[in-house]
């Protein structure tokens, strides 16, 4: 059996994301598409409009055959950790090809990725607003290829991690269609996730767009859950910590503890926090995925002690997905996971089991304990 | 000029609070009636039903001329270290006299503190359910005392610590009048607290047994905070925090960050989590205050800096309460704050203005900083 990966978050699951999956079957004819999907937290530090289940539930409704979450210590991250991790679980479950939207899918980003090589490593591992705006000019000053599109950059991403990591997967750009990330306006059948979140938070239509599944999801989700949701726990334990543990947070780095501190004092809604920590050194991403640190209380040694041990939890096939997993499970050189017990709770999983814990606590939808894969015939 | 100290809660203040004041003044002769009131935080771990600047002007407003805020650390304490704390405080403001309400005052409680004194003082620092109930059969046999009454725990406590301390400070027990601390009916113009406060939940009326300003305060209250506002918070923390961090909290001993962490999970509500700590060996009241210290995150060390550096807080004054601050400021061994500043926030004062965050959030009411003592004319 072959089968071809793709990397997505499905915040909502939309007919976008139906399209790809089909296309990356029919481009790599493939038998089976595999998507490894954010939990219920983002890449750029937001929480997931739709819990992991739910939006799992709608890709394998909707041509998926097997999603797996991509942990919170993967799927939190900048570009190209996320990335590495991605592949590297793509890799475990033996894709032969990725398929993945870019805005230039023609850009060589091999070219890229070698050109990167030569540069400062350590100044990559800042990756803060001003290196990467110098690292892009450079960037086209040497490939005559800019990296300033989302999913460019994760593009250029795959293939550093395909080539750092040498996985035998092969890297399908395809033409990202519709209009750009940010757009607001749904005009046609293919829109943004950003532009339904959009016109689901002002109350506009967005079913021309999404898939029928999605849509009941929507209008039956009884918590809609966003920063303004999560703030008054962030401020909560801004406010009560200690500096010490503060500091302890992963990237909490460079003083930003204490503003931090200031800044929820009198910030009373997430908007206020953000402009008040916000500065040119610091992307609203990484300021935002920080936020998601301390609201969860991720320390630095817990983010290195989960990255040093991935895993693949299962959340749901159809029966060309368990077939496929079948198949390779044999192979695998990290622990499969199809469901969360005391142990793994408290060791292996707990970073996304917390995660989960806190989505419970709003939503009142169970996340992990008791939880099975889903199963769709 | 003479002063004559009362150790209150004030939650809220009613008409057995101005009774009381009258009384000590009208008993000891004093010019001036000085409370020792707790913040926001109650001694059997509760939140107060209204906010520490409310309840100090209520008292200023019906015969009290001077109220000093109780810290935290003192405050929220097991009766010995509560009564410790506020005669420790009492003599450093010179009152030559302390009044107080006791179930039994004609007990002999100064014989009891010589009886308790030949107990092994290493169990005494237990202070749970079963010791208590021992140490109460041993004082019966030896005393013919019986110590079951809150208040008249309280009085032991005050004898105790005045003993301790060799404080030059008469005791002065006074009948309590009304019905039962845990009465709800209001049949008359005295009712105790926590009457009061079951009457304000339970809509029925109280105008009876309170003065007109706590009439008005409860009512303009935009928002009640018990421990149902403030569980969700507790629980958010319980469940993010590691064990290592929850083993750190103050008090948190003998297994119960395991207890706290297994409950929080599924308890959707205060009294569910309650209920699911709850065992013979503590009483609600140490569990509540551990709840306390959990949601503040106050640590072991925190606790034990802070009680090494006591200060008076005043929270306001009359034109004769004033004077008396005026007359006894130069004799003080201690900090006398009237303003939080940066530096005293981060210090000595940290943990009452972090207890004084989170009443902020819940409430939008300013708690520390820019405030400054009420002066009452």
């Amino acid at each position: 059996m072959k089968a071809v990966g793709l990397v997505t978050e499905y915040n909502p699951f939309h007919n976008g994301h139906a399209y790809h999956a089909a296309t990356a079957k029919k481009i790599s004819g493939a038998d089976v598409a595999v998507a490894v999907m954010s939990g219920n937290f983002t890449q750029r530090g937001e929480v997931t409009m739709l819990d992991k289940w739910t939006r799992a539930s709608e890709a394998l409704d909707n041509g998926v055959d097997l999603v797996i979450e991509l942990p919170i210590f993967y799927a939190v991250q900048p570009a190209h950790l996320f990335a590495q991790g991605a592949i590297s679980l793509l890799n475990q479950l033996q894709v032969s090809e990725l398929v993945f939207g870019a805005e230039h899918p023609k850009a060589d980003f091999k070219k890229l990725v070698t050109a990167e090589s030569l540069f400062n490593s350590d100044e990559f591992s800042h990756y803060n607003g001003t290196y990467a705006s110098r690292f892009n000019q450079q960037m086209k000053q040497q490939t005559g290829i800019e990296l300033t599109d989302p999913n460019d950059i994760l593009a250029f991403a795959y293939h550093k991690a395909v080539s750092q990591l040498q996985a035998p997967i092969k890297l399908t750009a395809i033409q990202r269609i519709s209009n750009q990330y940010h757009d607001n306006k749904i005009s046609s059948e293919i829109a943004s996730a950003s532009a339904i979140r959009h016109a689901v938070i002002n109350q506009l239509d967005y079913s021309l767009s999404v898939p029928s599944k999605t849509a009941t999801d929507i209008l039956e989700a009884k918590t809609s859950i966003d920063w303004n949701t999560c703030y008054p726990y962030l401020r909560y334990f801004i406010n009560q910590v200690t500096i010490k543990s503060l500091q302890e947070i992963y990237q909490m780095s460079e003083g930003l503890e204490y503003k931090f501190k200031d800044v929820a004092e009198t910030a009373t809604t997430f908007d206020q926090f953000m402009s008040g920590i916000k500065s040119k050194r610091y992307t609203y991403s990484r300021l935002s995925r920080l936020c998601l640190y301390t609201l969860l209380q991720i320390t630095n040694d817990e983010m290195l002690a989960a990255t040093q041990q991935p895993y693949l939890r299962v959340l749901g096939f159809n029966k060309m997905g368990q077939e496929y997993l079948h198949t390779i499970k044999k192979d695998l050189e990290i622990p499969l996971v199809t469901k969360v017990d005391r142990d793994l709770k408290n060791g292996m999983v707990n970073l996304d089991y917390r995660a989960g814990k806190f989505i419970e606590q709003l939503t009142n939808l169970k996340q992990d304990m008791q939880k099975s894969p889903i199963i769709v015939k």
